[in-house]
């Protein structure tokens, strides 16, 4: 693989999240250039493709992994083809951007690890709140001792449900609102308190609003604790009405801090006539609203495809790997199993034979646990 | 008892609560005067007599009991004297206005309430935060229909720790932070909601910063399930630098509300020099602050003593009463126990011979639950 | 007339002011009752008059300064009515409560003034802004020394336009948005400042938005000089969607504060269905909005009328009277003369003659200044 | 000069906005580098140079200017040097970046642009207010219609004086915080209004604060009428304590929007230890305060250089010239006039002799006008 210039880059996906991919090299071009999108179904990579100057189209992503230059390629498909692709990928030598949950199961997880370590290539995890400024901004002064020791961190992401149909079918998404936003929260603690081993895992969910659309929760909260003593809490919801919400809290001895990406950083404004476009899965743009301004940089997308880039060129070290990925997926499936049985959930748990993580949730409540 | 003027008012105490019922009832006057006050250490009734020119000064509460115009007893004391200082102004004949939580155990809320049952005297349960306007708003657009079918609501309050000594003793207090301010969450949600039964409690607790000072836990957090399908959240901390923070989150699934009666009432402030009174536990002036404006009629406190002298004088029906606090003890009963083992506890959850709430959580800790 | 029990109020008006006075009074009833109201158009003050259990209705006001019991008038009329009633009032013996602006010309003040005076009884200016709760804390921090030596205090109200028609009609107004709410901000800095002499009034303001329902300006920005040597900045619109803006900055050496009584004090809310009611001039409930919570008294209007109401009764002494409202006319003359020579206009500024205050800026636009 | 690779960037000056530019290249490397930098003070220039890894160091900024692959220079030196500067890099042939206000006078911007003009070299005016993010969205809201048409736009910007000792000096500076500040506010209403003639500038300032230290003033209001009927308000302080302030305001008959820099983006923070930063001109990092992220991204610098880069090799077009400069220049001399003589002043307004914008209030407050 060349060793020079800019990174090559294949997409694989044409929805949502691949359109946050390839709009992240465009805004930060210098590490890295798509050369390739594939998608299966006809016309959807073209139209991405289109847009962003990508000169290869595929609708088969294995014939994309086939390209010699590609040196790295990143995952935005549904949750349920992510062992698969990373492997695939790995073994045709990619590095694999993988976006988020990172599987299924544990047994994908490892074996997603332990495919990319042998083949010598990078497994990264897409977890966009480690390069989130303004969290970024809030861990920085953690680290420099404003708040003392933390005992307690917090992160909520909330809307009114997700952009494409198949996470409303927990076959190809693994469960509902706590796999889809949940595993945010649960890289975002553990990250922001220095990757602490996870003790136990305290989990509520329910499907309360959508359940004519999904077997999956969209309201969850866990209460995760760690080994330092300190606890994380994740709030999510697809039941949330307005627009998107994402917000943390850090408290500590000494101090307090509140990050709110929203709410807390948006123009608020009201139109008569409505304008553009206001926020993700914004209701209207019409009577007030919370428009906020360069999305994908104050998520940290362009800074973390740029991060990864760099980390497939040498000149970083990968702030977020599949280790961290497989930590989230265990806390998954504590999480599931603890809201299942009403309890807590200690670490290590490790249950083998599970299909996906919301299962743990079914069988506990009909009592096969 | 005179069936009408002024309700004659007296307060057990003289301490913080004790003070915020003598301002009460000086902001609002129409309905009721405070024409004595009772505490035993020497000279602190005193103090607030004069400041508030209260006429009758007692060290012995039960002397004031005696007083045959007073109609009202006030009791600002430690929770473990709630239930006999009801029971025996009751007793005498006094409506009683008894502060947070209620008692000490469920058999005390028992007898507390047959006993003004019984003696045909009003036992008025001071939960401020039913008149708090801010949330009052919240209710009466959920009430309205604003948000559909309310799932969840959440209140919270922190600040770094209580005001008086007696709160840190567990003896005195019943527990720590969850018994203290918990209890005003759990008598939100359950009020918000419409007060439908309590299914479940799922609890979690730590006592993080102030080992050095308690055994009691210093920062909590419970979900509540009802049996009308929502459920309520249920934040507290005493280990929350930089002053008081109180603040409800309403999700239903037509809509959402925010109330947060600091931070987002607050004028925000700097000074170089300081100034008189920024906030409850401020811990200073100088800098930015976040001072709020008439502190006491925003968290409700004098409209709730107004109702509560016109409840007595029959003009109107009691909002909060003995059976409020009943619940909250329930569920801070399974609050604690909950927290202990790790696991969700049902309702109804009356275990029997308890001393006081926090032991449910030290004996399933040590194993002997 | 009576020295006891609480002040028997009439009400000249039915619309809107009218219907806050009334409110104010059944807030805090304990001071005063309102007895009459008076309204020319036929069921207006009726319907008040139900609403509110108000006994007798009169629809010529002067019927109602007959009677003997009544104590005192509050005056809710157009501008150009206000003289008038009140010497009126006055002559009939009754106390005055004026609504803002105090009248239409500086020789109107004097005699409003004077008839009280020697007639004995009290003009009060109706200037909600020194009892608003949220500005009488940053009056409390700044006379307290947090902000030092305050060189800058801004007030600023703007909405898209006045409840009722008159407003429009200038010949009844007087002039535009700076005539309407130009004399709350003036009235504001003067009231925070001290009380210092105006110096002199530097002023702009356009007509933008509704050229085509009125002559009056409806955006204005005033610059006071005082001379203490410090500046009051008011600003006003009529031409601000989306609802209500009240709000002031203050700046000293020494420190700064802010205090907004909308977005700053309101539950930011969505939903899908609306509500009852979210604030004054809001169009919609629908989407989000800015609900306030008890609006009168965070205005402070109750409080405003029950300190008039203990005035009356001699129990405390006027925090703000016709000889204010006359410097406010002074300024608001040398306000639109400023605007219309564009240039600044020092005081004293008495112009004989003027018709209408605003007749100074229509007159210096069209040269004959 | 080369047409090919990253443009070689040589900075003036090694300061505080010199490091602003040396690291907002350093933060959007792809299209320019910086290769020298100059600065007369023995050190200085080394300092910035080890710093950011600069190669070359120069304390005459003339030796600078003779090396032949330089490409673009920017100017971070005091006001009064920077038309002598631009036109010397012109006539070397380089590319002219230069700070904010343009110079002193509008010979000295007429001679700038002609120079640049002459020699076929860019003069870019460095405006970074054009591409601050979230005052970018602000004008695309307004520009795709969201507020119908726009009358009135507010800039703001405060705090309790500058970083470096000249500003306080007007023989270097030319004018207080109007020049300093107000400069940014006026080119902001003019762009966000779509570069509309100015009509007339109506302006008040004072020396509120720093009297000791300055001739300057300190504070300033101005008014700014443009010929589409559009109104700009430009307020601007030097003695705002408590950090840096930086918002705008849009109305227009269809609509509003707010946006803030600081208190509206930050992380409102408590500390009791304090931490590594805060926000430009914070007093302190303990007790309550509001630290920004991403502080220059917020403001636009990177952008902002990034963009002249690719100016320079004709990839975009300049958004933001000399002429918007000079635009600049001659509202401030208005506004100083205007200050002076109290009354609105009419553009065109080119009086020739001007020494510096400040002497236009001097010369009017002292009757020489």
């Amino acid at each position: 693989m060349a060793g020079g210039g800019r990174v090559k880059v294949g997409i694989i996906g044409s929805q949502f999240e691949a359109e946050i991919h390839a709009e992240s090299f465009r805004i930060l071009p210098d590490e890295a250039e798509v050369v390739a999108v594939a998608s299966p179904t006809p016309g959807n990579a073209e139209r991405l493709a289109k847009r962003y100057g990508i000169p290869r189209v595929f609708t088969d992503y294995r014939r994309m992994l086939a390209e010699r230059d590609i040196e790295m390629i990143t995952i935005a498909a549904p949750n349920h083809l992510h062992a698969r692709m990373t492997i695939e990928a790995a073994e045709a030598g990619k590095h694999v951007v993988c976006e988020k949950p990172l599987c299924m199961t544990l047994e994908e997880a490892d074996e997603m690890i332990e495919t990319c370590r042998r083949r010598g290539v990078l497994l990264l995890y897409a977890e966009e709140l480690y390069f989130t400024p303004k969290y970024v901004k809030a861990k920085r002064m953690a680290d420099e001792g404003a708040f003392g020791k933390v005992y307690l961190v917090k992160q909520c992401e909330k809307h009114f449900g997700p952009h494409a149909s198949w996470f409303w079918d927990v076959d190809r998404s693994g469960g509902g609102v706590f796999m889809d936003m949940g595993c945010h929260g649960i890289a975002f603690c553990y990250w922001f308190l220095g990757r602490p081993k996870v003790k136990s895992v305290l989990c509520h969910m329910g499907t309360y609003v959508h359940g004519d659309k999904t077997r999956g929760e969209d309201d969850s909260i866990a209460i995760i604790e760690f080994e330092n003593g300190a606890k994380g809490v994740v709030e999510d919801s697809w039941a949330r009405r307005g627009g998107m919400e994402d917000r943390i809290e850090v408290y500590g001895e000494g101090g307090v801090t509140y990050a709110d990406l929203h709410m807390g950083n948006a123009l608020p404004t009201y139109s008569e006539y409505g304008y553009g476009y206001a926020v993700e899965k914004a209701p209207t743009t019409k009577g007030w609203t919370w428009p906020v301004f360069e999305e994908l940089w104050n998520y940290g997308f362009p800074q973390e495809m740029h991060h990864f880039a760099r980390c497939v060129r040498g000149k970083e070290t990968p702030l977020v790997t599949g280790e961290d990925g497989r930590v989230v997926q265990e806390v998954l499936y504590a999480g599931y199993r603890s809201a299942g049985i009403g309890a807590r959930v200690d670490l290590p748990f490790r249950p083998a034979g599970v299909r996906k993580p919301i299962d743990l949730w079914f069988a506990a409540r009909e009592g096969r646990a």
